[in-house]
């Protein structure tokens, strides 16, 4: 099977990876990328903008080409900014194409939630509804059918992972749950701001949007789907001065009297992720580190219990399984390839 | 004034550090570098070992030789590794000069907290007893008389002194302080060590010592001596690929009930630390970052009232607040010398 | 095809590489990984050396067994140290087996230069005169039939290609070839030693081995070679604070009146190395970085002509174009299958 | 004694380190903080734009006034972009105050070479002429009474210092001269440029104006001086990801012939420089490195005669005998004061 793909915001750093990813994937032909369409927008050799793809891939990126993607694609990934997205995903989908949306637009199904935290208008309600949350371990079989799929965010991503076996089992406190989160720098995706320039990164380590960040929402929905209760975490992030990876440290509180029928919370874990291929548990007392997991799709947790309170500490690269990687897990699960396909 | 002063233990971080602010301070001559005595140890020029100091400190470090510090020294700094120090304090102490230690072995009381910790014997309980445990924005009264000064560690003092305004207050729930701490790589000292390779830290992140770190008994001691209760504090220390400096994010529950006489958090803060040359409180919604102390004996601490829970971040350079400028900090107090000089 | 392949000397950096381009590799099977064979070596599953290689490659790293290895592999690739291989590479060769070997032991023919350089009685001279000096873009056809492989330094492989069309048509002055060279830290391999700390890299940056390095013989000989002329480059290499990728800075004299037939030295290198898969050659007054080739087997270079003067810039990543993923090429190679397999 | 100082464009790199040593220094007042005057330029107390002066200078920068300047300043720091020193250095000096700028503007005394390399009309030759260059060791007696100095670029200041004994004996080839020169980032000044965010530097390295930056023509200027000949330097820049610290690496040809009447090159070099509180020549075969400097006024320079060939490597911090540091050291020479005070 050959899967022909466009990019819609090939430009930007969850646009690299994928190419990166797709033009090592056996069954995929990447035909089109796109920019975003802004009027200040010039046609570029991809090649041009990443000089590693000199040699590798000869297209331009260009303005979207509606005729075009109708013509040679099968599927289209949103590599955009959020609020952008939802510009495009509509016609997409009203063209026939699949879509893999990796911005925030089509996660959060309360419609409020994402106008308050990420301060627009959306625009695109009746596709929200129809947006699947693609997060493989939890969602698989409604993935399998997706048209409209909703990559999750990168600390969404590997909060839920790490927290979903003792929220699925009712184990702690939903009212206590603490992630103090740390993230690379690429997590931001590509501004140009002060902040973000080597002399204001390097030898630094700050807090930021401390207990505000937009993507505390998005976790608590879907922590909320799998306790069955409202989740309200304290979720506050750091930024690293590296370039990928995500580390959660995330602390809990046990309900007094909760009954765990395993030896330990690590069996628990590899229970709950028993097949899972991209889902490693680090043995007991052993916690995982950003470096285990740095350009890999995997999702590393260590986990401890230490009486009253469990420590969980859960690592993915925040381009790879928080973005890019688990894109094309997604897509291999639509369309029935092997899971790992091009990611191992 | 003139203090005459040797180190003992000058060659590691804190040696060093300590040699380039006496370097700076106005009452200060440095008389004697001194390694730790073993056998293995050569004599070798300052400069030699940090070509920095070349053409500004021409002294060789040397054997300790107890005949010269008798004859020479006013005070002696040691900048040793944990269990080494209290070879050396007795000795000193009974020849009649001052002592200021940068390790570990004379600031827990509990000598058997100590042991368990710090895997020795301790070697000196007598003077255990005596030692007063320098953190000059809590004890400076003490400090004023003390002989034999135990200069607080780099997690502990960021971490109390980010804690004290609300313990004294006993506005938090002692039983739910979670430190999650943050260092750079120095905070270890100079241990040749696969860890602390180039190659494993750049670009990594990762927890250690999860919650069985020897700095959480220093921290449960003083806390507890603040509040009037047994503290307990969950404390993950992680290691940050930069050099220098710590940030502490501690998540606290506010005791229902307990009422704030003041309008907010950051003003019941300024009040306690007022007049303090050294502690910075950010303004309401404000948090500090490690750029922001780096190279300084500040501590900056950010506060932030969550309704249920409170967030506190503090930073300090782990060298000069939370080692070598400290001890400078009390030095300047035990000798009734402005307690600025040379610091800022 | 399938390539029986075995990796001794697996738990080092180049080792570590080397697993994840053959994992990768459709036509390769990691058979057996071994360690050097010193006594106080312990068998470790590779995912306890590499955690990110858990539930990726689940093979013990042990002792070498030659039985195990006449049994089951093709070809055997020495990811050893330097002075380690030679003890390895006439046992397997009288086993029938192809020999890939990453070290410096078999690349210099005169032994008495070799063991000037590497301090070490050669121990295997017969097998020296018969060993292939594996650069792939200027020693192709003698590759094809090579039992034992020496694959190229990684400052030499950079050199050789940046410096071999002018080298070839003796465009500049033989006696002034000044190359100054930057590498990343991984380029020294996994030693534990102080200068490899992350607190004396980090923020720094030195020269070493000042004009006595052990590549520079490397290059003289094949620089000799591709010019009739005896070469004697100045060779300066320096640390870089990153960990992976060399820039190398060459500054040429032009020989007076000679005559270039095109219309440009950027004409020129795209001319010879016309085809060459992994050779990318700038434009007209660009010059390469070290991000443009970091994880790939690409070597980029750019060219400028100053008058009497010409400046070329050559940038490889040294874990790939310059040890591990040339290994991969020089296979390819040597098994008939397309030169990029596993590598683009 | 004490100096009135007022410091134009103090937001900047150069401002930031200058209030850094000037707090430090015995005999300076800081009197006032001025921005550039654009009209885009809001008043804002320096502890908001640099937290870590908080409690330590409680000053506004705001729009230069003229007045205030007149009424309260001895000396005023040009800490200003080139191009802009210009155009408040006329005024100030008809105001009576001396000038140290850190700009480019009046270094170059050649006004049509400074207007090919810093792509500006000159706006105010006749100050030009009569602007002392101010590097102390070459030019000692001329700062002394100086006026209007022109504190010198961070590569000139290295490659100058490096340079000079060899050439004002004559004892290399004036036409050979390369300078391989390596600069942290903090060398650009503050610009928010898309080339210095951390994903950017980072893990990379590259050349950048590779021969044609705007301090070739300085360096020309002045090691013509010294040589009596005219010098043209191959000059190639590179940026290294650290924040602070240039090492040049230098390729000499010894003139055939040249008689040197001292034991060795190195002996040279410490007789040249004599006294000099901030020159460390290092020993024979010994070569600085950048973290030898940093923080720090010296200058360290190693020295190894290859026969035919001298390379000679030299370090210093570009912000501070690059920069600030050096224009205190001016200030100290032109008000009378010890040279080192406020620098050691």
């Amino acid at each position: 099977m050959l899967i022909n793909v466009g990019i819609i915001g090939a430009t930007g750093h969850t646009g690299e990876v994928l190419i990166e990813l797709l033009l090592n994937h056996p069954n995929v032909k990447i035909c089109h990328l796109y920019n975003s369409g802004k009027s200040s927008n010039q046609a570029q050799a991809i090649s041009d903008v990443f000089p590693k793809f000199k040699n590798r891939l000869e297209l331009a990126c260009k303005k979207p080409d509606w005729l075009e993607i109708k013509k040679d694609c099968d599927l289209v990934f949103l590599a955009l900014p959020h609020t952008v997205s939802m510009k495009f995903a509509p016609k997409l989908l009203s063209l026939g194409k699949k879509v893999i949306d990796l911005s925030a637009d089509y996660r959060i199904k309360n419609a409020s939630v994402y106008e308050k935290f990420y301060k627009v208008i959306h625009q695109d309600r009746p596709n929200l509804k129809k947006a699947i949350y693609g997060l493989p371990e939890l969602n698989r079989e409604k993935i399998k059918t997706a048209s409209l799929l909703a990559n999750p965010g990168c600390y969404p991503t590997c909060a839920i992972l790490s927290l979903a076996p003792l929220l699925a089992l009712n184990l702690v406190d939903i009212d206590s749950i603490i992630v103090d989160a740390k993230s690379g720098v690429s997590g931001a995706g590509k501004k140009l701001e002060n902040e973000y320039l080597f002399s204001e990164i390097q030898g630094d380590f700050r807090a930021y949007k401390v207990n505000v960040h937009q993507h505390a929402p998005e976790i608590n929905q879907e922590l909320s789907k799998i306790s069955g209760q409202g989740a309200q975490v304290i979720f506050v992030p750091h930024l690293l001065p590296i370039e990928r990876g995500i580390l959660l440290t995330i602390y809990l509180k046990k309900i007094p009297g909760a009954k765990l029928k395993l030896r330990s919370l690590v069996e628990l874990y590899k229970k709950f992720y028993k097949g899972e291929p991209f889902i490693r548990i680090k043995s007991e007392g052993v916690f995982p580190r950003i470096k285990d997991v740095v350009k890999t799709n995997f999702c590393d947790i260590g986990i401890k219990d230490f009486g009253k309170n469990i420590i969980v500490i859960g690592v993915i690269d925040n381009l790879l399984k928080g973005a890019s990687a688990q894109a094309v897990q997604n897509m291999n699960i639509m369309y029935k390839l092997p899971e790992i396909s091009g990611l191992l």
